[in-house]
């Protein structure tokens, strides 16, 4: 017995095309459901996670697809045909040789995976674009998620590319640059009085009500979720089909350190790479380090805490995937460290003076806490590694601007200029 | 006789290796001259092109290339292993097919060249990546520009990424979020007291004070300019080699617009594509439309003027290329026109909201022209229309702040929400 929250009729049509997914499956007890909305197990409450028989698939396959997260659709719990359908088209982001980096950090062979590039410029439009693939197939005609920021971007325009209506909830006390993102893209966009935590409330209490709304990370979580798997296919496609032997993710909710995982493991098991040993590390920031927290106490539960970092787009006190990140995390000998808002900030300074690339907060966890492990000599410097930053910091000015300005101010004189030079 | 400004003595080596380019050729007179550091010809002042000997060039090869405007690089004045050097690999962006926009607009078949995915986040990065690698063989070691907003980013994230000294001008009174997003890459940001023109003006002394700083706007403007016929090339690889009937393209200097009216000829001369017939349009705000005007009043010349509107990537009072627009323009069977700023947010707004792009000021302009282009008939609604995209809205929240928001703020309850969509 399965109890639906918000899905639609339409989601038990026999003709539903997810592509390579097959079932739903517990990922605490290994229970199987059929494919629908739904995110918990009915038999123990555990989350569900999408469980696939993929067949063969080639890398001559993957080769000849778009240059887009489609190209993965074979591996993704999407129809064979997902990008006839308008969808703003995310992914194959860059992933640089971050030499210079390197050199700073006193490590071998760097590299830095980009996702900056995407169309809102997060991750989150990797995990939008599955969701609302996965959501038009269930039956849903409305996408809709709470969000503080990336999230509510990516929803609002993938909603307005496809044609869909979209509903994005965030706290009234959202700063505006973050309103105004989010609001061009003319869904309804509704101010919630109240914490983040009420607003996510209110979005569970709303899938309940309206059977036609997807909440791209509520009653589709599992699909949704899927899409963070696309940023480990790209960084072993663009490592010319291998895996890197250290990769470092930030860790919110965790759901993306545990795909990048499972994607390597898929690749291996698919002989689409050969299955080397990797290690994965996970970044989080002090002011809210549940999941480093418990992996330094040797802890397999995540305590909850009250966040309290710069790093918004990581402030998750109570990471849904916590448990599993730290499976990941021990299973392959990686690690999981935090670093204080003023490394973050240093973080972010670092790459964008190094490599030209100007990260948001998340990637400033991410490059402090690969220096932090890489001084404790957990990271290895002589093996590679790949950094994955996951959104723009174009988004968080607000971060660096008491840190970074001019060099000077000067009249218009080129003794001026020289002098200020120090020529 | 060629006087060099601001150009090192290596410039004059002779494994001076640019690639294809051979010369450089007066757009004037014709007079041709050795590839250096010069952007005036000495025999009658006019601006200096890049002229090259392209061979053979094939589908294949350029297909096989990276996934960045280097697959073009034997069409480019960079030399053959231009890609081994750090860079920050900008370029083939999506080319999204607009249906509806299209319907929005009336016209069968649109399609959107959405440069908002570059390292940077506008076209920008094309540029400054060509004349950052036409700089290094040029002997030059430091990469400067005036500037008030793109091209700074792109410059001071270009040089970091190469390991270069950048030497960023501005003027002091520039917003705080521009200042930041070029200060975080760490070169010498110089703010200027003073207007633009007194920053572009101290950008030409010291171009001739300091040999080895490349202005990239400047004393290796020919170079620089070339980086934009990537846009042409891509929208036509990516239509299937082929070219558009019609393309929209915003004209600040002009340049842009004349070197993608430059790729399609070279395309059609190297029989990449079928040479057919397409027409070329020109954007501008009417705050700042001296080309415009000049197109309406069938005049040959462009008298400046001085600008006033919220597209400020496009308020260039005396375009330097105005002229070729009107050449190019005439040429093809397009058109010029302008728009009004309160046309450019709503075009801001409808591009977001049929496509879930967000674009800058000057993506407005674009969406705006061809908008009142297709109302007034001189774009053909049933032929294929491309419009370019060049610019991120991230960048321009101001011109859109006091139009959108929140549909409503509510008490976290779901009646609350029901109520507010008028459900």
């Amino acid at each position: 017995m399965t109890t639906t929250v918000g899905a639609p009729e339409s989601a038990h049509h026999a003709d539903l095309d997810l592509g390579p997914a097959q079932s739903l499956s517990c990922r605490e007890c290994g229970h199987r459901t059929p494919l629908a909305a739904e995110f918990a197990c009915t038999e123990c409450f555990g989350p569900l996670e999408v469980a696939y028989d993929f067949g063969s698939v080639r890398r001559e396959d993957i080769e000849a697809g778009p240059k887009s997260i489609w190209r993965y659709r074979r591996l993704l719990p999407v129809p064979s045909d997902v990008d006839v359908y308008p969808n703003t088209e995310p992914g194959f982001t860059r992933l640089i040789r971050a030499d210079r980096l390197a050199a700073a950090l006193g490590v071998r062979r760097l590299w830095v995976k980009d996702d900056t590039g995407n169309p809102t410029h997060s991750f989150k439009d990797r995990v939008v674009a599955v969701a609302l693939a996965a959501a038009r197939q269930l039956g849903f005609t409305v996408l809709a998620c709470p969000s503080t920021g990336n999230l509510a971007n990516a929803v609002a325009a993938a909603a307005a590319r496809a044609g869909w209506q979209s509903v994005v909830l965030i706290p009234s006390s959202l700063e505006r640059a973050k309103v105004l993102t989010t609001a061009v893209y003319d869904g309804a966009l509704i101010a919630v009085d109240g914490t983040y935590d009420d607003v996510n409330r209110l979005a569970t209490e709303l899938a309940a009500e309206h059977e036609d709304w997807a909440f791209v990370n509520v009653n589709v979580r599992p699909y949704y979720a899927e899409g963070s798997k696309t940023l480990g296919y790209e960084v072993a496609e663009q490592l010319g089909w291998r895996l890197p032997e250290q990769i470092v993710v930030p860790v919110a909710s965790g759901s993306q350190l545990t795909k990048v995982d499972k994607a390597f493991r898929e690749l291996g098991d698919l002989g689409l790479v050969e299955p080397t040993p990797y290690r994965v590390f996970g970044a989080q920031a002090t002011g809210c380090s549940p999941v480093s927290a418990a992996y330094k106490a040797n802890q397999d539960v995540v305590t909850p805490v009250r966040p309290n970092t710069i790093a918004r787009s990581l402030a998750i006190g109570a990471p849904a995937d916590g448990p599993y990140v730290l499976d990941s995390v021990r299973r392959t000998g990686g690690a999981v460290e935090d670093v204080t808002d003023e490394e973050v900030v240093e973080g972010i300074r670092l790459l964008a003076r190094t490599e030209g690339v100007f990260a948001e907060t998340a990637g400033g966890v991410t490059v402090a806490t690969a220096k932090k492990l890489i001084e404790a000599g957990k990271i290895d410097p002589d093996a590679e590694t790949v950094l994955l930053i996951t959104g723009d910091g174009l988004k968080t000015l607000d971060a660096v601007q008491d840190e970074i300005g001019p060099k000077a101010t000067v009249p218009p004189s080129t003794a001026a200029v020289r002098e200020a030079l120090g020529h």
